[in-house]
């Protein structure tokens, strides 16, 4: 038995039927040279069946399951039912990209069983182009996002001719590969824990949330700032939800965003909220729903960083998207200034109090499966983005080649769209994961991005 | 809206997330001659598809989908999502049954979505016998299990050259084929239902269980009965459960069963009871769990039939299925008393006293999601086992013959295994579904039924 912490047992008290918390990782692998996408499937099957010396990380499931208990404890299995975990799958006839994205959203939409690790893996044939997939489903209590793509990137090799490719729960991986660099534990835990921490509130993480907003208030008087508790509009984004999912994924050149965020004077981050931001305006025009004020998105940033990559989150930082200005070039300078601002108030605060700001902008998604509340709470912010920045270097699994790595997140209670967005070998890989009966035609924002882009670059420089 | 009466809303409240209250059917068709396994998968998938006129059936869903909200109303939907209702599928290599299985066990852990019409059809192609498989899945607040395997019978034809298959929830179905015969309302529904509307406490199926119990067990002498509130012994079937499933199936010649039937003078209910005891008996004692006393088993039987077909469930009975006893003629012999003794017991009753009899017999499961009941209260049985006619004709979709048909139940807390028989064109279909982590290696009870079989073929007539 494991002491578990609320930062890991809020996800386990914060899941419901509707609201799975689980993170997801798509990868999609190229076969080495000669090599057919069924080879490459079986040699996976094969590599992972023989990793039986499974890390501690993917045996540990909660002592106690039961929804009413208090989840105090973590047990720890001596083995794993592989049949289970690790399972196989070969798509329909044509195996388009489409198909494999329509798999992941009906198995994203499936609670994990909590008296077991909590944890799946999928080998996915049967795409056209040859591709193989993988996507893993990991509970956010054992892990976050952030820290699941870099486990699965420990996997890889940078050296194209390495054949010790193995499975993730590898116990063997920790000793033999370097650490993860900076890991982290995401946003919401992150930010609750780490100002839990400081305090010495652990069990009253929520009950922090209103003095915090007065610091942070307090020290913040820009005009283009939009400081937490104030009041975002009411979308299609911000409705009770389903379990059903839709997940959309695509990627772009790093080379293109960087373009124009070297044209226009913006960080990395600035450049996807700008692409979120068009992409969004158009989604919610076609369905008739796009409000007359401007979304507003929460974004982690680093307290750190001052350069293009906006690095680990540490904080949140509630942005204007603009959504509500039809030229894209203005919408990009409230973009700019807007994230500018938020990042300038969260630099002239002492470390508590950003960590604090972070806490006060998250903290009503606490109460969002309160029977009720989403329907009547005023809306704090309208969606998540997270850019999470991961190696630069072309990545191989035994010589395959990782073609695309897309994370998927969770749409939660009154927050029925989440985009993340990683940064890998020279991709920007952007995953929309949204509720699938309140956000039709969710993969249209694919195309509305690479409009918006080639908006952006057509721009003239700043 | 529609009002839903508590016999449909119970379903809806006892189901948790380690209790999907979903029944399903897996059904295997061998394509026509001349005809391709992919093949008769795209014909399966253009029929359903084109399959937009949908029966209200399908369309229902609660208009107040939250855990917390009373189920009172049914709400329609205009029409489906097709890419979430229907699924399809290759399984891995080598495509053994065995991997169709693992499919269906992992599929049926998951949840529906209650905020969408609640079932699934998946169409599963790779099996390497060239056979094509549907699993289908429907909430048991729509459709009891029986009812289910008796609707997509009538989306079969017993002329082979039929070529007007469609999907099961096709409007036109109603129109065009005769009505299912002897419609049921299942086990738990029809039992509750009918009692609760003789006495008009709808709303109080549970508090109607003892004053029932004292009717039946009033009326009962006979020293081989097993009467509703004694106490079964505490068994590995008898536990909390996960979410996780393991579903094994098989059929057997129902003139095998019918022979032994004939041969020692029992029906064959009682058949496929001795089956199951011999089978439970080994597992059992495999894992060092066989209890001193015997297993107890509820079986919905027929308050009227006196036949070899024991007909459509209107009561159930408490079985000793003699698990005891190791010679399988002495075991065979006990079962046939208590089966005997039970009907008879039954046939005394009046029919508002048997309906109560059955509304006794089973009453405890209304309690097992109560946390802490299942580990503190003795166990008044120990598996439900029911055996469902079907049709005697060979059955055909397009020409495709039907060749499998098996049951896919639903395990709850505290009853960790079900087994489900339906006769069907001369095939007795077991399927058998347990809780997977707590029902290890579920598949050999498929060898111990054939065993068990063999044994009672070799025994000397009565």
């Amino acid at each position: 038995m494991q002491y578990m912490p609320v930062t890991e047992s809020m996800f386990l008290v914060a899941e419901t039927r509707d609201q799975p918390m689980h993170v997801g990782g798509l990868q999609l692998f190229v076969p080495r040279e000669g090599q057919t996408s069924e080879e490459l499937a079986e040699e996976m099957a094969a590599s992972f069946a023989a990793a039986t010396d499974v890390a501690p990380m993917f045996l540990k499931r909660p002592a106690t399951p039961a929804q009413f208990a208090g989840y105090t404890a973590w047990s720890f299995d001596d083995e794993i039912d592989p049949d289970y975990h690790l399972r196989r799958i070969i798509l329909p006839r044509p195996g388009a990209v489409r198909d494999l994205l329509r798999y992941v959203s009906l198995n994203h939409g499936a609670l994990l069983d909590r008296r077991r690790p909590m944890w799946e893996m999928h080998i996915i044939e049967g795409l056209a182009d040859g591709r193989v997939a993988l996507y893993t489903k990991v509970h956010h209590s054992v892990v976050d996002g952030v820290t699941a793509l870099r486990l699965l990137q420990r996997t890889l090799s940078t050296d194209p001719a390495d054949r010790t490719g193995t499975a993730v729960w590898d116990a063997r991986l920790k000793r033999r590969r370097p650490p993860v660099e900076r890991e982290s534990k995401g946003l919401l835990a992150s930010i609750t824990g780490a100002a839990s921490q400081v305090l010495d509130i652990a069990d009253q993480v929520v009950g922090l949330a209103p003095a915090a907003a007065k610091i942070a208030v307090a020290g913040v008087t820009d005009k283009d700032y939009f400081a937490p508790m104030q009041q975002a509009p009411q979308t299609i984004l911000n409705v009770p939800i389903g379990s059903a999912r839709r997940f959309a994924a695509q990627d772009w050149p790093v080379e293109r965003l960087r373009a124009v965020g070297k044209a226009q004077k913006m960080t990395l981050n600035d450049v996807v909220v700008a692409m979120c931001a068009g992409a969004m305006r158009t989604y919610l025009s076609d369905h008739d729903a796009l409000p007359d004020e401007s979304l507003v998105a929460v974004m982690p940033v680093s307290l750190h960083a001052d350069g293009d990559d906006d690095g680990n989150a540490v904080t949140a930082i509630s942005v204007r998207m603009a959504t509500d200005l039809e030229d894209a070039g203005e919408r990009l300078a409230a973009i700019k200034a807007s994230t500018t601002a938020a990042k300038k108030a969260v630099r002239g605060l002492r470390p508590l109090q950003a960590l604090a700001l972070g806490a006060a902008t998250i903290w009503p998604l606490a109460f969002n499966t309160v029977p009720g509340f989403v329907e009547y709470t005023p809306t704090g912010f309208n969606l998540m983005i997270s850019n999470v920045p991961g190696p630069e270097e072309q990545l191989y699994w035994n010589g395959a080649r990782l073609d695309g790595c897309y994370p998927v997140s969770i749409p939660m209670e009154g927050l029925a769209m989440n985009i993340t967005v990683t940064t890998v070998s020279g991709k920007a890989n952007f995953g929309i994961i949204g509720a699938r009966a309140e956000l039709p035609r969710l993969q249209r924002i694919l195309d509305h991005l690479e409009t918006t882009l080639t908006e952006l670059e057509a721009l003239p420089p700043a």
